[in-house]
């Protein structure tokens, strides 16, 4: 009979207010029962939490990913070409098995590199990925991409079909967002459509916004406003917003963000490898917008690595501002941890604190890149990377310890994925 | 008795025309003999190479090794607070212990992220850097950084005496340089002594030029021009150079840097911590000019993994001047290699081609990063982390073999390392 209560002791435990104390932590079933001094408590799985660092697991608030199949099969090219040239039509070809494979691999990734939720497009089958996130334990925040340009109505119907199967399934930890793709793939009437059926079931909304200067052109000249004023009339942001990107907002938009209390996801390595720009992040923050961190999918990223986004995340800001207080390490871990959750929508997940659910990572402090250790925090954002991931809970349950994973067969998965690849590409 | 002879075999080998095949590799003593396919080779060690990318091993073009002691001791701080408050009270009080072993712990470091040759520029006790280089097994090009405010005669004196001990020694692994600081710690007078002392012994320079606009602003206020035109009136770039940073640069200034044929050491991560600002790497690499990478000093990356320097400066400069196109994979990845060899002077390093010195990094392509595998290029650079370093060699000379160490002892290298930091600052 499975434990249900883990002792975490003497942990280096990174605390909401962004300071680090050393402390146990013991988790009651789903949940963060306790931070401090814990003594004589038996009946606990023991997790040797010293020489390891605490963090709330990465929510990755923006992916896709099946798109694992397709990393590194088309690089270092124009967004056109990549798009309609390489990725489109492979995509065109993928079956419900290289959905769930792709989703597999990506679940071994984000377990390996630390990252506990994460916000998931991508379609059709994406039931197939739901499948994957009951399977590997983590959470996962699902929507189907429509694209309505074409068939948008069949599309929606299996974004419904997937919220009656699957929201608040597998322990809680699914929830099922509606996924209108962007602006330039779905045109107002029918985000309408989609804005009333969300709000039929009071889901929430996942979009990508303003990545590219080419969609605000598009959208100036096909509707005559930017893309954030064309979208809020249609109802779209009424019901709660995860909004991709963000790249390109001028004050107008701004505005709506703050009013719509749209939550922001900064794709910062998608962005910079497509050449789309630098989203204006420390403006977002000022004006009291949540921001949280995504990768994009692993064929635009290359990789599922919150860490590496952090990290990212921290230096840009800085540089392109020439002003090295901005975004300090605290701050980028919090958008990688505490803000994500906020944005993807998980009110008690993001932080080590009593109550929330015990979605918690432990970094190995041993390796070369934590020495010396003035500075835990410093030193996992911008030194360390994620192989010293050590032990990964999710919603109270270990999903790998010391590296071994506890829920995922990496090698099959990684064997069943290589097949996929070669049907696919007919290598 | 040692065997001379190592060979590696069906690695997925990296070509110096960018291109990846499936090939052995033939150590003979201290270069590569032949790669393509080799049979029947029975007196070598063998390396099994399957499954294995093989790259020319990284070189850190500019980095202080010694400075790996204070990682994670001062970060997020204005750079005036930083080094003035923060590094250089400590650095005074460092010895020839704590330089030994911040460029042991460096050394380690490196060694695990398949770097096999750096550029160091730290003071006073370069020869314990040099020491650390002999042992180790990589191959160091060492200057004694020369602050010539004061007792500026004293220092120079040491990078002469660095010279005669240790240029040519270890096998040849170590080269040395004279180390200049700046132009702002260096006065023009004193650069001219450094240049003539230099061309006596035919030695090339090291040194940080136009990393700030501050520098540069204050170079016009003291003596009415930029700083290379000051420096290059000194005779300083006479004798070879290479210049870390280089930022903030006009036309006039890079004319001087083509005419001179003076290297760029692009310190992209250091600079963007700092908030210095963006190098035209893009226009320097139309203009012919060599750019290698480096990671600065740990106090300011906070480490010194090439690959990730290699990643962020493909990605930066795509989004710089919004085109994808721009320094592709294989470029980026020659950055790191090939032009830091060129950079750092060392004319038989940085390419995997017969006749060049055997210095070899494999990297284990089965960990999930590297799933599926279309373009190995693409998954080093854009999604692998230095964690996949499984295999080094110097000079034919095994320095990790499985992520192993052959030549230094990490375990003793943290301990001491940690004594040296608790001793420095008193915790």
């Amino acid at each position: 009979m499975e434990n249900k209560n883990i002792l975490i002791n003497g942990a280096n435990v990174f605390k909401p207010d962004g300071k680090v104390e050393v402390a146990d932590i013991l988790i009651e079933n789903d949940k963060i029962a306790k931070i401090g001094k814990i003594e004589n408590f038996e009946d606990a799985t023991k997790i040797d939490g010293r020489g390891k660092f605490a963090i709330p697991g990465f929510v990755n608030a923006h992916t896709h990913a099946s798109m694992t199949l397709l990393r590194s099969y088309s690089d270092d090219k124009n967004l056109q070409d990549w798009l309609q040239k390489d990725i489109w039509p492979i995509e065109d070809k993928m079956t419900g098995e290289d959905l769930y494979f792709g989703a597999a691999a990506a679940a071994v990734e984000m377990i390996k590199s630390g990252t506990t939720a994460f916000a998931d497009m991508y379609g059709p089958y994406m039931d197939r990925v739901a499948e994957v996130v009951e399977e590997s334990g983590l959470r996962g925040v699902l929507s189907r991409g429509i694209i309505g340009l074409f068939d948008g109505d069949e599309k929606l119907a299996t974004n419904v079909e997937l919220y009656k199967n699957w929201h608040g399934k597998a322990d809680g930890r699914i929830t099922v967002m509606f996924g209108p793709h962007a602006i330039y793939t779905c045109p107002p009437d029918f985000l309408k459509k989609v804005a009333e059926t969300a709000a039929k079931f009071n889901a929430e909304i996942h979009i990508h916004m303003n990545e590219t200067i080419q969609e605000i052109e598009d959208c100036l000249k096909n509707y005559g406003k930017r893309p954030f004023e064309v979208v809020a009339e249609t109802g779209l942001f009424d019901n709660g917003t995860l909004a991709a990107h963000c790249v390109w907002i001028d004050e107008k938009e701004l505005e709506i963000i703050k009013d719509k209390k749209i939550r922001v996801v900064h794709n910062l390595g998608s962005n910079m490898k497509l050449a789309s720009g630098f989203a204006p992040i420390e403006k977002f923050l000022k004006n009291g917008i949540v921001v949280a961190l995504g990768t994009d999918g692993a064929s635009s990223n290359n990789n599922l690595d919150m860490l590496e986004e952090i990290h990212l995340s921290a230096l840009i800001e800085k540089c392109l501002a020439c002003d090295p207080l901005l975004i300090p390490a605290a701050e980028a871990l919090k958008m990688g941890t505490e803000y994500g959750a906020q944005a993807v929508g998980l009110k008690d997940v993001g932080k080590l604190e009593e109550g929330y659910k015990a979605d918690i990572v432990l970094f190995d402090m041993s390796g070369i890149a934590w020495q010396p250790c003035y500075n835990p925090v410093s030193l996992l954002v911008y030194s360390a990377n994620s192989s010293s991931v050590d032990t990964v809970i999710v919603n109270g349950k270990i999903l790998m310890e010391k590296r071994e994973l506890k829920t995922l067969d990496e090698e099959k998965i990684i064997f069943e994925l290589n097949k996929c690849a070669k049907r696919l590409t007919g290598n």
